[in-house]
């Protein structure tokens, strides 16, 4: 591990938060917010200032400015730590969020694009917070090490290392040859579709500032709202019918956007993922209006309106709320839950353990199948129509392991602290608390639900669901090697 | 897939059936129970006679006695269907259960050593029909093939398939190079502990019919009791004590008895799996009495009596019950599910998904881990100091990808159903359901906890839970790959 060159890079990184936290900054004082808000983005931005001048002095020489590629996840997974504590900062300090746990859980879950909250009442909070909280989601959605490598000239096998890191699902691949380039057409993807998106919102009649929050939380899949309510609050299906289209094409890996602007329009369009995530979501929206039909929860009309949207809200990973589907019937609840964890497309900025990944899964465990009937064939896992590598199909094995091992220990740990309120003590709510955490939903079932919040959990819950945020937003492996030695091996 | 063979073996297991159904046939005459027990009885053994000649008669030519060893599978699977449905007839012509289904799910929850019961009242039940819900726990517990192969004078590779599929394991080892002697040993260890356990029951004034029965439940770790309170019925901490410590014993692999008399006494207590399926069991029961101490649910003598029994009962997937554990802490209840899934040792009578499997998971994520770390590096998952197949490692993975997606899909399917009363419409039931139906455990939690029971259930419930036990007692394989066309090729 070379030191230097994580204390160079993290410096980087501060100035680049720190810049960012002028944004909402520039609003507190604009919209004359109380001073506490301002001096709560001041030390959050001074923290920066200090840790990317001390970053700067300690610029390692020319020829010891790279990584080995096997330390580019410990040192991500470091880095979205450091930019959560830092991220903190204001609503600790501005007294919004007086408690350190609860702040932190409420960055974590804005950058890792979760939409966990504590808050029972967002709308009590300055305009500048809520503004913060909903663009530590659009950072965090395409990745804040992307941002760095789009826009400092560099380009080197660290960078490659921190953008597999980073960017969700079993297999990297870059779209044009240099990483650098790659990472600003993502940009630029990204910045047009939430730029369109605010245009539509406002279109419907949306106010302005909330047109941008929801817009980075929908772009990031993130689903923090400005609205107690959250979508509902606006009752206009203009907003959810655009909402869910948006959710949706933000779950679509971006390499088909790019496909489709270099006129590969066929290509994009087989894509067997994208193909897969369209039909995974009409199948369970189908199935979910039968269910809301025949069980009388709602009439044919409102019942495809709530379906689509909450379909397209939990399968995207994004959590926007019309509806409170912990009273629908069961089945619709499993289902739900059940593309919760499948989540979006690789490459996206959806949660969840990624279509791909169980399309492997499912295929690679047909091939077993197939093998114990004839043992001396040779079959291997196709994606694309192209063989997927052992090694990929192994990585996706060892991914449901750990996936299904975090989710067991985390329901464990979750349950330890006893709290006050009863519906914290119930398995449905700690298993899908630490499973919408985990794959970066939000909202879960029980007192997690839609219409509850996670200020009820103790403070070890909250740091154990912080950790699950991360580990989800991740993919495991950054967060879990900063705890292996042979990361901070120095070179 | 040689039919003449199949069909000559199915017809000796017809009539090793009908020879073990005279057994309550007898009790029912001797206890003086109406007739319809005895007509219940001797219609199931007179289809088993007559399936027995026909099969007999079909016996195919000397030089066609032999299976292609990956037809053994499926062909286990169907067998074990087979033996379900004729055990099921006593049931349902003596109108005890008068519906089919019940009867079939009842049967299946036997012969696969489940415990979960429709019943609400077993008390009510004949003598004899509870002695022959016992019998197909037992006879379930060391397997019905293994027995045929043990009793028949016959060794070939159909043999080896047959109880490759049938016993427990992500490995398969002889203990002898004989397989007909292996499976002799096999069950003579059986049949001794079974018959000591009664000795230690009856000596604790345990009425002799329900010590047998008892037994029977014990050693195959079923769990049905013949009281409808199941073991808190007899209120003594000494038969719980007995039952606790031989519900572990029977979830120890049966090849660390044979090594044991062998006088292998030290190779036997080094047993990596032995030693993880111990320390499991005291973390967690030490968890547990922790949990009801500071829960103030008992004092700490009773939290170490129903801790130490109820972790052995659902670790052994035995299912018996001295407590309602659904009042119980959440942590407690999170810790007896996570026990119910890793479940026994292989190569014991228990189910769930095996310690050693457990094992070769955590090892086999850890090295990926490493592996991440220095790419070129070769590991090797290793088990008892010796290195595991590659072919078994990737075997476990798929095994767990199977084991994910049968509890997934199995929840969505038992949600389908609208039923009447509430409990079975909720999340924690239907999972839970699943969770003990699929590793063979019985009770779970909600609607179908140690106090309730799977009788509120509708038909398609409990056909999709028939078929997670048997997915579950015969580890998935056998009888997915009846569904395979392959299995069916002719030779």
């Amino acid at each position: 591990m070379n030191y230097r060159l994580i204390a160079f890079v993290l410096g980087e990184v501060a100035l680049i938060v720190g810049a960012l936290l002028c944004v909402p900054l520039f609003m507190a004082v604009g919209f004359h917010e109380p001073n506490s808000s301002i001096i709560g983005f001041c030390t959050a931005i001074g923290i920066c200032l200090a840790l990317g001048i001390f970053g700067v002095a300690v610029r390692p020489p020319k020829n010891k400015r790279d990584l080995r590629p096997s330390s580019g996840f410990a040192t991500c997974g470091m880095f979205w730590i450091f930019i959560s504590l830092i991220g903190a900062v204001p609503y600790c300090v501005s007294g919004n969020i007086p408690s350190f746990v609860d702040a932190l859980f409420e960055t974590v879950s804005g950058f890792t694009t979760t939409g966990a909250s504590i808050l029972s009442n967002v709308e009590a909070m300055p305009k500048s917070m809520l503004f913060w909280r909903a663009l530590t989601q659009w950072i965090g959605g395409m990745g804040v090490l992307v941002f760095v490598i789009a826009i400092l000239p560099r380009n080197s096998k660290m960078s490659t290392a921190l953008a597999k890191a980073e960017i969700p699902g079993p297999q990297f691949d870059k779209l044009v040859s240099k990483l650098r380039f790659t990472s600003q057409i993502l940009y630029a993807i990204y910045i047009a579709m939430t730029l369109i998106l605010v245009g539509l919102l406002c279109a419907c009649k949306m106010p302005v500032f909330d047109s941008f929050c929801h817009a980075f939380s929908t772009a990031s899949t993130g689903g923090f709202s400005v609205k107690n309510a959250s979508i509902a609050a606006y009752n206009s299906v203009s907003i959810e019918a655009i909402l869910t289209v948006f959710m949706m094409l933000f779950a679509v890996n971006f390499n088909i956007y790019y496909l489709l602007i270099i006129r590969h329009t066929l290509k994009a369009l087989k894509n067997e993922e994208f193909l897969t995530l369209i039909s995974i979501y009409l199948i369970v929206v189908a199935a979910i209006v039968i269910d809301l039909v025949a069980s009388k929860t709602y009439n044919g009309g409102d019942s495809v309106r709530y379906a689509a949207f909450n379909v397209a809200s939990m399968m995207s990973t994004t959590g926007f709320g019309t509806a409170d589907f912990t009273k629908w019937p069961v089945l619709t609840q499993v289902l739900l839950l059940m593309v919760m964890c499948i989540g979006g497309s690789a490459g996206s900025t959806a949660g969840g353990m990624k279509v791909s990944r169980a399309i492997i899964l499912t295929k690679s465990s047909y091939i077993n199948l197939k093998k114990t009937l004839s043992p001396r064939s040779v079959y291997s896992v196709k994606l694309d129509k192209k063989p997927v590598g052992e090694d990929t199909v192994s990585g996706v094995h060892s991914f449901l392991v750990l996936y299904v091992l975090i989710i067991v220990a985390s329901t464990v740990l979750v349950s330890i602290e006893r709290v006050a309120e009863g519906g914290f003590s119930q398995f449905e709510t700690n298993f899908s608390a630490v499973i919408a955490c985990f794959n970066n939903i939000g909202p879960g079932i029980g007192a997690v639900g839609p219409n509850g919040n996670y200020g009820g959990y103790g403070i070890l819950a909250k740091l154990v669901l912080s950790l699950d945020m991360l580990l989800g937003r991740l993919e495991i492996l950054p967060i879990l090697l900063i705890l292996h030695k042979n990361s901070w091996k120095r070179i």
